[in-house]
């Protein structure tokens, strides 16, 4: 079994699952090497890990061990860091999101297609077994012509505000996931409305202009209508679930329980809830990692693109441009991201 | 045991359901006697129930075996016969809607008001025992604030187009019952939202100018949000189903199975779905006329008013008005249903 | 629609479900007049339901509105008011069980088959739908040959003492219900064995020589097993359901959650559970009544009848006798009941 | 993080399934060397995992990479390898059974025991998240006096003949799996009652003195009641679902289904089903070599020892007798193993 040593750069709450899965649960994709600016937190995952571990990003590039580049490091860094590799001739994974804004996300996927190197996006839904098996069976035609997507996505509660501050807004931040998704399982779209609203904290949330709840509507090229609802304080837990509702076939995805067994006291059946993305997709995020590594080695085509992050991230951007306005956006996709169309390009 | 007879006008489908359960299921309310304009219908419905039978709506109102009378007439008749009904003084349930038009429904509203009887209207699902315990927690406080209100409602296929050139279009006939379940749950709306597509028969529906797929979104006076999808073109089946997610909890409702056994083959498990809503709702037909019939033996309020028809009524509107502009609609609950707020008096 | 009136007599726990019954929720069986020995509950009832009441059993039977009889009186009355029931042309309905030993079980059988009237006993399990939709698909063959059986059959909590030591132990009281189903949906039995332990109260149960906790294996004579667990401790609610495992398909019959909407709070969700026969079976006692009343109006068979009821009560005291002596019990359908076998008949 | 090399001896269906987790899913455990008799199959495994091979299992044991073995060989060499293993100094996991009579068992157990390594045998139950989870809260008093357990092991389909005639038979090779889960989550044993039949091929079982079904009722210390069912011809696929009847509470463990998602068609709706346990236990057998790991690392007892193993083989035993005889089997629990009691030693 040929295998894929990854160079990994970052080593906060995302870096750290990562690297767990190379080094333990991935097949193909294996942990080669370790990057962080912190000379504490390179070390000690270096030892833990036992693969080298450095604090110059440079360094990881070029070392022989790190064939290929994962880059989870904070936001800023992504689209410089996915350049440099790029241009060093590395085949680069990049969490989401590329970069907070689009003239930057634009360069990044441009720089990148010169270069020539694989380059693969962090949406790590389209690598769970239940989405994928989905995915296949509307590719297959099982479930005839789309008329209804609908998608959830909620975290239990906020995260701090200086998160918030950083996030580029709730539509970039959570929504996009949704946005992936709905590309991805139903097709372009043309038209997005968004509503917000801040529920559990209006004061913290007016005060970064931002929003805990939100509810976008998207219709799609083929006429399907679509419908997103996102939250950030479902106060029970973790929610990922989506429905297709085709004229075969409908399928639902469920939000998993946390474990398989029911409990039972005087008249009431209890069952414990996911409480974040960790529980929620045990298997997705080194399924992602080894479908990079798999995609490198055979020179195959990655899962989920730069231009597929740029389409995600163009949507979003709709979302948000529609919440702030009160009025539908109406979008055109260009093959490289979203353009604004007149709504008489949409009706006709 | 304390019981009250109704005179029962229209036999048609709507109306041989609530003969069947005034005969057989209802505990409160009884068959008094049956009205229907076709005299070999109404002769039938009278051998078969035991009960007089008549083709003469005066004739009904004044036989002393209907202590009130309940109309499920074509919708035409509803308003004229309520009026009928209370200025006679008797108390009346109606099928919803009270009229396909605005004056009509205010008109008889007000009538009824006049005459001082009782008028409940047919919104069966705040019947269902399932819906009732969870409103029954949400105003115990169990829920604590509402964030986000969600409900679908959906047919398995289209009626004939006849019956849609008669129906109001999609928001007032089908839209309307999620939109009075967001009134009843949540609370008062401030904005509308809507968006509609026909998907199963675009040129069928664009002929008589209506949709079979539509997404409302509803802001609260509260501040929280609410979506709804509704669909003719379900293909699996009925559904009804509705979330209230709060801040101290959340509540789903399910739609639930057909049978309560699931049939398993190699590889798969297989539950029966529900076709309609008379097999989503065995008991909530036979639940709002016994409500009703206790309403008027106590004397106490009715669960759904005439100005709770006509507040949903007036949301349905919004919706199509939302839908057919492509904007947001700004309302205003007065008491007497909704009027249009501008932009500024919902932000303020 | 031809309805037939039922003099119901006895009006305690279960007859009091009969009433409301009959006098709300059946289609085609009616209350016709009420008997009870104590003139209070006989007078009170009569006003409630406004129907003939009576003290004297003979007076019931001697009532033109009592066209048929249901026995809801306490155990010991059922076979003789059966027998007298019979003896005066009346086809009699009778709570299970017809009585708590061999000989009058047998005699009263016989002497009702003499009078030529129809007699269904108060097997409710078989006209609920889900388990008569069960039982429809495995007659048409769809489960092919049955392997496995398995039912629960469980109470919350034990009864009072007072009730235990009239009841006839737990096999006739409780587990002759599940043995009834296992006829019914699997065929006819060749081997009992029991295992029995008084769990929640030791001493108690011990006191009258009960148990609380039961296991029944079964063998078929088509070969197949069968498990039955019987509780009166299960703690969290009551619990009824079943499984049939055949070669071609398995059928598993749910024990239903009292609400349809499930409850969510931080890390946890919760569904109510059934607490008793009445919330999990609100169809099949009124079912089961017109079912009774379509067999005679009709003059079609009854679904449960006396021999059945015969046939059960042998197969809960082979169960009986097996917990006393620690053996299996071979045992032989005779057509009326069951005979006790060789063993080598068995393996023959 | 410290690891641990493992020596992995058998490269059959297990063994692969354990060379895979060692490969790539195991944290603490990891691969350190194969053998395999077969020179193509241990080449082969050498070359895919990037570690040493041979055929020679004195050799693996000398190997350095070998810091502990796992022995998934046929069964027959289970017990001559522990020992050699054990007697070689080097912790043991061993794939059950550890021999197919008691008199290897014993001695295995023993000389394990002497040479003083640590012994972990497979049962991988007692690993999955969902089993642990449990069996902690029921540590924990969560659950109060057990009164019922319940467990289903089914396989889909029979084996073939040439399988079954080296199984050991159904008791040992399938019913083996729940007596030590009964043992684990209730505690001993003091009575076993085993029922058998052969339903999907009489011949083919009677002609290797086999069964395909079985139901066996379980007495423990405590006085709860146990019932198991087995079957290796579920047909619709494979089934390991545990209930445990508790004073305070019921514990329902599932069977999952194989995806996280429903299909609607109309009509019905169907979710897949676990075809075999490395569907059904995604997580165990890693989690079990892990523990192997962390025991031997930690010198910590492991959690299923070479005495769980013999217990839970003397119920088989039992049972095996039981079912041959017809009569319940008595047995005491002495420390090492089960002994036959008489009835009298139960009672008292």
């Amino acid at each position: 079994m040929s295998t894929l040593r990854i160079g990994l750069a970052g080593l906060g709450r995302m870096g750290r699952i990562h690297a767990d899965n190379l080094a333990g649960r991935c097949s193909v994709a294996r942990l080669g090497a370790v990057y962080d600016a912190d000379p504490t937190v390179a070390r000690e995952a270096g030892e833990r890990y036992g693969v080298p571990w450095t604090t110059s990003f440079e360094e990881l590039l070029a070392h022989p061990a790190a064939e290929a580049v994962a880059i989870a490091t904070p936001t800023g860094a992504h689209a410089p860091m996915t350049v440099a590799g790029a241009q060093a001739g590395r085949d680069v994974f990049c969490e989401k999101p590329i970069a907070l804004d689009r003239a930057t996300t634009v360069a990044t996927v441009e720089e990148v297609r010169r270069a020539g190197v694989q380059f693969q996006v962090g949406f790590h839904r389209r690598f769970d077994p239940d989405w994928a098996a989905v995915a296949e069976r509307i590719r297959a035609g099982e479930l005839g012509e789309v008329a209804l997507f609908r998608s959830s996505l909620r975290d239990m509660a906020s995260p701090p505000a200086s998160f918030l501050a950083g996030s580029g807004g709730f539509f970039r931040d959570v929504t996009v996931h949704d946005l992936d998704v709905a590309r991805w399982l139903v097709g372009e779209v043309v038209e997005v409305t968004a509503h917000g609203a801040a529920v559990s904290d209006p004061e913290g949330f007016a005060a970064v202009g931002d929003v805990d709840t939100a509810v976008v509507v998207l219709r799609f090229a083929s006429g399907a209508l679509g419908v997103i609802d996102n939250s950030r304080a479902s106060g029970y837990g973790y929610e990922c679930s989506t429905e297709v509702m085709g004229s075969r076939a409908t399928a639902r995805i469920d939000n998993p329980y946390r474990r398989g067994y029911e409990w039972r006291t005087p008249g009431l059946t209890s069952r414990d809830l996911v409480a974040d993305f960790q529980e929620r997709y045990p298997l997705a995020y080194a399924a992602e990692l080894d479908g990079f590594a798999r995609a490198v080695l055979d020179r195959s085509p990655v899962q989920v693109s730069g231009e597929d992050a740029l389409a995600a991230f163009d949507l979003a951007e709709a979302a948000d441009e529609s919440w702030r306005t009160g009025r539908t956006v109406a979008v055109r996709y260009t093959g490289t991201g979203y353009a604004r169309a007149s709504v008489s390009e949409v009706s006709a």
